[in-house]
C-alpha cells in the first residue's frame, strides 16, 4: 500500500511511500481510506512540535474514513463493505476518560490514516451516517467530536448564546450543533469574507476581530451586557483573557484551543468573581462520536469542507499553516 | 371590575360579579388583564376537585396576561404600560422547590387572573416577549413552564427522541421546545386529524393509541428498538406503566400529568431494570420562566391556541372537559 | 470440581454435582472461590421467580470472592494468587448502562459462583480491598454496589438525612456508606432488636414500622416537618407510596426494591408536587465498584455478615427467605 | 456605637470611632455585633488593595456574629435575642449567581461587621448553629461557605482525595468538611508545625512546599500516580501551574485564591489533556449557608482560631498579612 509517512519531522520531509500492509489480528479489521482530513494536530505532529520524543517513521492524520475490505477471524461487529471512521483515541470507548483510555491517539502514539489501508481494533471504528460522502465522514473523528463535547459540557438550554472563534474545524462544528440545539451564536474572525460566510451557516452575529481588537465589548453589547453563556475557547493563551471578560457569570469555557499567540496571564480574579466553569476538552469517547452521529443523522448536517488530492498532501499542510481555509482540510485518496 | 368567581363548586356554578379592586402594597403592582389560558387544573379547581376545601368565593384561573396600570409607592421594577404574566406559584422566584416557596399558586392558593383587575406583587411577575400577543403570553406561566422544565430535566443532547402523549398545551409546548433543541419527537393522540396538525408543528411521527393500544410497541419500532430518552408524561397512572416499557434504559421520563384512568400498578421492576430516571415536574421558578422567555423571543416561537370571549368562560371549561381542544384555551377579555 | 446447580427449581432441588471444570480462553480468568453470599434475587432464581425460563441446568449466585489460579494466554491483568470478585453484570464495565452491558449477569444469564471454580473474562473481575477477607469481599458484588449508586444518583452533600428500609445487605451497606459520607441516617425495621444493632452501625435513629406503621409521619418527626433527602427504597410497592410522603420536596428515591407485598398504586400526585427524583438502581459497571473499593478501602469499612459451609447452602436459602438474618448472608467454601 | 472605619486607606490609618446607629426600616434588623472574623479581603480592603475607588469612610469586615436586639415593623423571621450572622453578599440568598446578586457585599461595597450594632436587612442573616458560640460562628460567612462550595462543586463520593494548600480559614474548613464527606485529603503548607496541627485535625498527610518545592510529585507518589480528585487552590497564580500537574485526569480544581506570586503563565495544554474541571468560588448564597449550617449542627463540627479583643484589630491585621496564625482570627466584642 501507499502512504505518508513522518521519516523526519517537516512538512517537506514527509514521504509518500510503498509499505507492507499489517497482517490483521483476529479482533482486527482492514479499512481502505478514501478521504482523510486534516487538524492542526497534524500539522505540529509532522513539523515535529507536539511530541519531538515521537518514534519515526510514523503515518500521521488521525481522521481518515473509507470502507471495511477484511476482517480479522473473531470479529462480528463489522464485515466488508461497511463505511467507518476511526476513533480519535483507539482505548476511550466509553465514560469517563483515564490515562489508559486516553493512550493510544492514531496519528501520533500509533500510526494514522494517511494511507491506503489502515488496520484498527474492530472496538475502535464507528459506523458512517448514511447521507454523508466519505470525505465529509472523514472530517468527524477529532473537530466535529471536540465541538460535540464542548457543548455537551454545558449542557445549555435552547436560546442560551455561544460564542466561537474563527472558522475552523471545531467551530464550525460548534456554529452548527449549536444551532442544532436552538442557542444564538456568535463569533469572531479576522476576515469579513469569512464572517459572511459563517452567516450563512447559520451564525447570528459576527465581528472582526482585527478591526475590533476588544471584542469582549462587542460580545457584551451583543448580550445586553450580561455575556455569553458559553465559549468554545479555541484561540488558547491569546484569547483566554478576552474570553473571560467576555462570558456571562456562572457561564462556561471549554478551553480547546492551546495556540495562539504568547502564554499571557490568565486573570485568575475573573475566574473567581465571574465563578466561570473552565473544562478542557480533549475529543471524546466512541460513546459520544456514536451519539453525535445519532444527532449528525437525524439532522442530515453536513461539514463544511473543501477537498483535495492526498499525493499534495504536504502542500495542503502548509495551506493550513497560513490559516487561509474555511472549515475542514479533506485528502480525497479515491480520486 | 368584573370577574368570574366560585361562589360554590361547579362549572355552572361560576358567577360573573362585580368586585372592589384591592388597595394595592407599597410592593403591589396592578395589572389589567387582556387575556386567561385555561389549564386543566382549573376545571379541577373550579369543580372543587383539585382542593374541596378550598375557602370561597375564589376567582379561578393561573394564567393571565395584561399590562401594568398602576405601581406601589416603592416598585421600581415596573411601571404603567409594561406588558406581563403572572407567575404561576407567586413565591417560587429562584433556586430549588421548598413548601414555603410552592405556596401561593395563583388561582388555587390565592385569587386567580380571570378578572379584568389583578393586584400582585412585583415580584411576582415577568415581561412578555415582544412578539407575542396578550392572547399568546397568557398561555405560557403553567404549561409552557412546565414543558420548558420537562426538557430541562432531561438536558438532553440534540438527536434524542422525546415523546409527547395528546396534544394539550403542555404536549405541544413540549413539541416546540423539543424540536428548538433538535430533537426528535415522537407522539400518540386520539385523534387522527390532531396528529396530522401537530405534524405540522414538527412532529416526526404519532400513532393514535385508540387504534394501536400496544403503542410501546410502535414507540420501540420507531427507535430502533432502544425506545425514547424522555417521556413527558402527561397521561398519569393509565399511561406510566406503557411509558415505562417506552422508554430507553436509563432514560428519563417528566412524571407532570395525575389525570388518566385507573389507578394501575405501575411496574416498578421495569424502573429497576431500565434504571429510569423519573422526575416530577410541578411547573418552576420566576428564573424558569424568564429563562424559557428568552428561547421563545430568541427562536420567535408562537404558542398554538383559539382564543374566545371571556364572557363564555363556563361554556368553554365545559369544552375542555370534552378534550376536543388543539393547543391552548384562551379567554379575550379585551374584545 | 463441586458446584450447586439448579436442575429444577425450587430450594430443595437443588443439586451438588461434580462438574467438569471450562477450559478458559485465551482471556479467561479461572478464580478458585472461597466464599459465596447470597441476594435476595439468587432466591428468586433458585425458586424460578426471577426467570422462569432460564435454562437450566445453572449453577446459581451472582457474589463470589477468590483467587486467582490460573489465567488464559492473553491475559495480562491478573496472574495467580490475586485477590478477586466477579462484577455482577459482566459486560458493565463503564458508562450508562445499555442493553448489551447489563445482559451477563453472574447466576441468571450465565452460570453463577456457587461453585469450587468459576471461569470468567479477564474484564468480569475486580481485585479484593486488602483489609477484607474473602467472606467480607463476597458480599460486595451486588448489595454494596448497588447501596454506592443509590448514594450516587443523589450526590448529597454532608448533613443530609437517608432513610434506609430493612437490615439487608443492600440496607446496611448503604448505612456505611451514608455515614461515611457525613449524612444522617434513619431507619425502619421490624425488629427491635435489629434497630439496635443497627444503631451499634451508626444509626442516629429508627423505629419499628411493626408497631408505627404511619412511619412516615416518624420520619417527618424527625426532620423538622421536611421529610428525608433521599429513601433508599429496597421495600417495593408495599413502601414506596409510604416513602413518597417521607421524602422531602425536591428529594430522591432510589429505587431498588421490587418485592414488598401487594403492588398498591403510587400516587402519582406526591410525585408531581413534591418534585421527586426516583431512579432505578440496579448494580452499577466495574468501575462504579472500584471506586466503591477505593472507599472501603480508605476508610476500611467492613461488611456486615454471618458465615456458614456452603454444604448447606439450602438451609441458609430457606433461612433467607425467612427475613431472620442481618447483613450478608455469606457461604464459605474453604472450611 | 463604637465601631473601626477605614476613613483612608491603611491598616494604621483606621479610626475607631462613635458613630450614630441607623434607624432600622420596616424589614430590617439591628444585630448586636459580639465577635467578627478577618479574612485576606478584609486586609486588601483595608489597605485599598481589594477597590482603590471604595468611598470612605467605610466599616470593614464582612464577617460577623452576634444577636438581635431589635426589628423593624414588617420582620416576621427574626426576633430579640436570636442569634445570627450576615450573609456576604446580602442579595444573593437562592440560586444561581448573576451580578445583581452579588452586589452588596458586606464590608466592600456597603458598611460591613466591625461594629457594634449593625442593621441589616431581614433576607441577609442566617441562625447560628446551636453548639457554636459567636467567636465560631463568626468564622464562617466567607471562608466556611467557600470551601462548602469548593467541595460540592465537585460532588465527589467517599474515598476521593482533596488537596488542600495552607492552613488558613479556607483551607481548614476545607478539611473539615472533607473529612466529614469520607474524603482523603492532602496538604502543603510553609510550615512542618503547621502540618502537625492539621494532621490533628484530620490531614491524612501533609508537605512542606518550602523543603519540596515539587509537591506535585509528591502528591503524585500519594495517589498512585493518578493525581487528587479535587485541588481546593487557594494559592492562585503561583501556585495554579503546580496544581494542575497534581491533580488527575479528569479532575476538579476550585479556584479560590488569586493571591500569591507572580502571574505565571497558565499551562493550557495541560488543562485541554487532563480534561479537568476549573470552577471559580466566590463564597456562595445563603441556601449554601444554611445547608452547610446544617452539616455543621449535624457533625458538630467546630472551627479553628484563635480570638482577640477588637479593640486591637489593627494589630492583628498586621498578624494576618504575616501569615503566621492558623485558622481563623477573630475579634472579640464581648470581652
Amino acid at each position: 500500500m501507499h502512504a505518508w509517512q513522518i521519516s523526519q519531522f517537516g512538512i517537506d520531509s514527509m514521504e509518500f511511500v510503498e509499505r507492507p500492509v499489517h497482517e490483521p489480528g483476529p479482533q482486527d479489521v482492514v479499512v481502505k481510506i478514501h478521504a482523510v482530513s486534516f487538524n492542526y494536530r497534524d500539522l505540529l505532529v509532522v513539523k515535529g512540535l507536539y511530541n519531538p520524543k515521537m518514534a519515526l517513521p510514523r503515518i500521521p492524520c488521525s481522521d481518515g474514513a473509507g470502507e471495511v475490505v477484511r476482517v480479522g477471524e473473531r470479529v462480528r461487529t463489522w464485515k466488508p463493505g461497511d463505511r467507518v471512521t476511526g476513533i480519535f483515541m483507539q482505548n476511550w470507548l466509553d465514560g469517563a476518560p483515564t490515562p489508559a483510555k486516553t493512550k493510544g491517539a492514531l496519528g501520533g502514539d500509533v500510526d494514522g490514516m494517511l494511507t491506503e489501508l489502515a488496520v484498527l481494533h474492530e472496538d475502535g471504528l464507528v459506523r458512517i451516517p448514511d447521507h454523508l460522502s466519505f470525505a465529509e465522514a472523514s472530517t468527524l473523528p477529532c473537530a466535529a467530536v471536540t465541538a460535540w463535547n464542548a457543548l455537551a459540557a454545558a449542557r445549555l438550554m435552547p436560546g442560551a448564546t455561544v460564542l466561537i472563534q474563527g472558522t475552523g474545524g471545531v467551530s464550525l462544528f460548534a456554529l452548527q450543533f449549536a444551532r442544532l440545539a436552538g442557542h444564538r451564536v456568535l463569533g469572531i474572525s479576522s476576515s469579513d469574507d469569512k464572517l459572511e460566510r459563517a452567516r450563512k451557516l447559520g451564525l447570528d452575529a459576527g465581528v472582526n476581530y482585527r478591526t475590533t481588537q476588544d471584542w469582549d465589548k462587542w460580545v457584551l453589547d451583543q448580550t445586553n451586557g450580561e455575556g455569553v453563556d458559553l465559549v468554545v475557547e479555541v484561540g488558547g493563551a491569546g484569547t483566554l483573557p478576552v474570553s473571560l471578560r467576555a462570558v456571562r457569570m456562572g457561564g462556561h469555557i471549554a478551553q480547546i484551543g492551546v495556540l495562539s499567540g504568547p502564554s499571557n496571564a490568565v486573570p485568575l480574579p475573573l475566574i473567581l468573581h465571574k465563578q466561570v466553569h473552565i473544562r478542557g476538552i480533549y475529543v471524546g469517547s466512541r460513546f459520544d462520536f456514536e451519539q453525535m452521529n445519532h444527532a449528525i443523522q437525524f439532522a442530515r448536517l453536513r461539514p463544511v469542507l473543501e477537498a483535495h488530492p492526498w499525493t499534495q498532501a504536504p502542500a495542503w499542510l502548509h495551506r493550513m499553516e497560513d490559516g487561509s481555509h474555511f472549515g475542514k482540510l479533506v485528502m480525497r485518496l479515491d480520486s
